[in-house]
């Protein structure tokens, strides 16, 4: 089934039920009212779920209405926990080569993750204000997972068995912020502002055979203005897989139910496919030319971030959002 | 005023209000029935909340109960962010300084924070479980502050307005594993397990005086396994007072209501006063005797966290937590 929250003037929206080719939804408000009480109470409220999922395929649904993406919040507008990956490693490494860095071998078999700030998504059609083009705006294109919860220790063997829902992101980044704020050795902070979801949250059973293996074996599509930038496919070139990356999360405390995972920023090592962050096309500039042509996002740039199955329909709607200028509060 | 969150059986248990003395309570179901609920419209909440502490200090509020710190949970056992500094720069520099490492002259303008796991906390009288004493085990006693929403790129003078509630925490540690999670220069994950917390948070009247600047003037004193390990003032040697913590935190992002903003481990440069933690201890006596002999926490150790205020009552109640050991799942 696809899941999805519109906005209602509340901190958490309303749970809503779509239909898989995207066009009608219904609103799920006697299973659930929002998302995160349906992950809460999963094994009960899925069934249900599924249930007015059929009924809404069936065309049976009582009060379906259109579904409008840009009505929606993030699936989880706030999340208790948000743990990005970063498990397309030759991405680091090239990252790490163009600045002279060498990259530990253990980066191979250790996965790099970073806890991000869940209180405050914006929505797939909501603006990224920024205070400051100069802070080197970027996005990011990732997959990210929703867990149940999650046993401390668990084994990267059943991990697995703890997903729930599937959806992308845009993690968007602020490179020139990055490079000082690592330097202090406490991790990302200021460097990640607040991350987009896709309008959709799909359960695994929704990717078919492009779900195998803990990941997801579909092209993600960045567009830049109207113009394709990159697409990259998901499941290739993913050192580790989302139940590794899971069991890297969990391996010192136990993770509660409506955690999201992320993969990181995906890339190929075919570099034909393109990027899916521009840090990454700056970077493969520098190696060849000696200098990064592309420029991070000004205001007025467009972003769009897809996944679309073998025929070509979307399978979580689009993030589709424009850079702003934000005035801080004097 | 005080509140607390008792355990139900319900992930986010349920909310009470708690006499200045610590020794009753009522429940504020009618008013809000989880601090979260409270937190998401303060406004609102915070007046009728108020009028029910008074009732209770007049011994008018009807199904009063004898207050049992064994029964709270974390004052918010999940929370959507939480963002814990490093505000007592004199600790930091010392640390490095153990290991040899020149500490950047930017560390006293520009605060270290890192972004915490907030999706499942300890409450005040859990045990900390751990799968391994030889992860280090280490307590880091300090002071937390709950906000409203806060405004992205508010000024540090505005900041102050922001805070709700305060609280202490027991930012737990396991120091073998941070050194090669650092390097790997993604932060804290692993290293940073559950967060414990005073089993209750005050608005900041409840301080009176020693509120003041931003900055709680009281003593934090720390036991172990029954003795005194320390008290540093928390009032004292805090290079970064909240809202300037706030301030950073927001610098390119909105705060949610209910966001947790630590201190980071109290230090004073008193070394009579005794550290808040282990590893500060130890790294005293490698720079005077070359070799650290204080232990980190073993299975069975026992850890309490309070503050008194001047007439000698607690003013949060006590964290006091057992180590022990945790079996991972097969």
């Amino acid at each position: 089934m696809k899941l999805a929250t519109l906005k209602t003037g509340t901190r958490d929206g309303k749970l809503i039920v779509v239909s898989r080719d995207l066009e009608h939804a219904v609103a799920a408000s006697e299973i659930a009212p929002t998302l995160q009480a349906a992950l809460d109470d999963w094994s009960a409220k899925a069934p249900r779920l599924a249930q007015l999922s059929a009924l809404l395929e069936d065309g049976r649904a009582a009060d379906a209405f259109e579904f409008d993406p840009n009505r929606c919040h993030a699936p989880l507008p706030r999340a208790y926990q948000w743990a990005d990956g970063s498990a397309y490693v030759n991405h680091v490494e090239l990252v790490r080569r163009a600045r002279g860095a060498e990259m530990p071998p253990s980066f191979w078999t250790d996965p790099l993750m970073y806890q991000g700030g869940s209180d405050s998504f914006i929505g797939p059609r909501d603006p990224i204000l920024c205070a400051s083009e100069d802070w080197g705006i970027d996005l990011e294109a990732e997959v990210a997972v929703v867990t149940d919860d999650v046993p401390m220790g668990i084994e990267a063997g059943r991990a697995g068995e703890r997903i729930r829902l599937i959806m992308l992101a845009n993690d968007v980044s602020l490179r020139n912020l990055i490079p000082g704020e690592l330097a202090k050795g406490f991790g990302f902070f200021q460097g990640k502002p607040a991350t987009a979801f896709s309008p959709v949250a799909v359960t695994p059973d929704e990717l078919g055979g492009a779900w195998a293996g803990g990941r997801v074996h579909r092209p993600v599509t960045v567009h830049l203005n109207g113009s394709l930038f990159g697409q990259p496919d998901a499941g290739q070139d993913m050192t580790f897989d989302f139940p590794q990356l899971i069991a890297h999360a969990a391996r010192t405390r136990f993770l509660a139910a409506g955690t999201i995972v992320g993969s990181g920023t995906i890339s190929n090592l075919d570099r034909s496919r393109g990027s899916a962050c521009l840090a990454e096309k700056r970077t493969l500039e520098v190696l060849e030319t000696g200098k990064a042509s592309t420029p991070f996002l000004r205001f007025g740039d467009r972003v769009r971030i897809e996944m679309l199955d073998a025929d070509g329909a979307s399978i979580f709607g689009a993030i589709d959002q424009e850079v702003q200028r934000y005035q801080p509060p004097r």
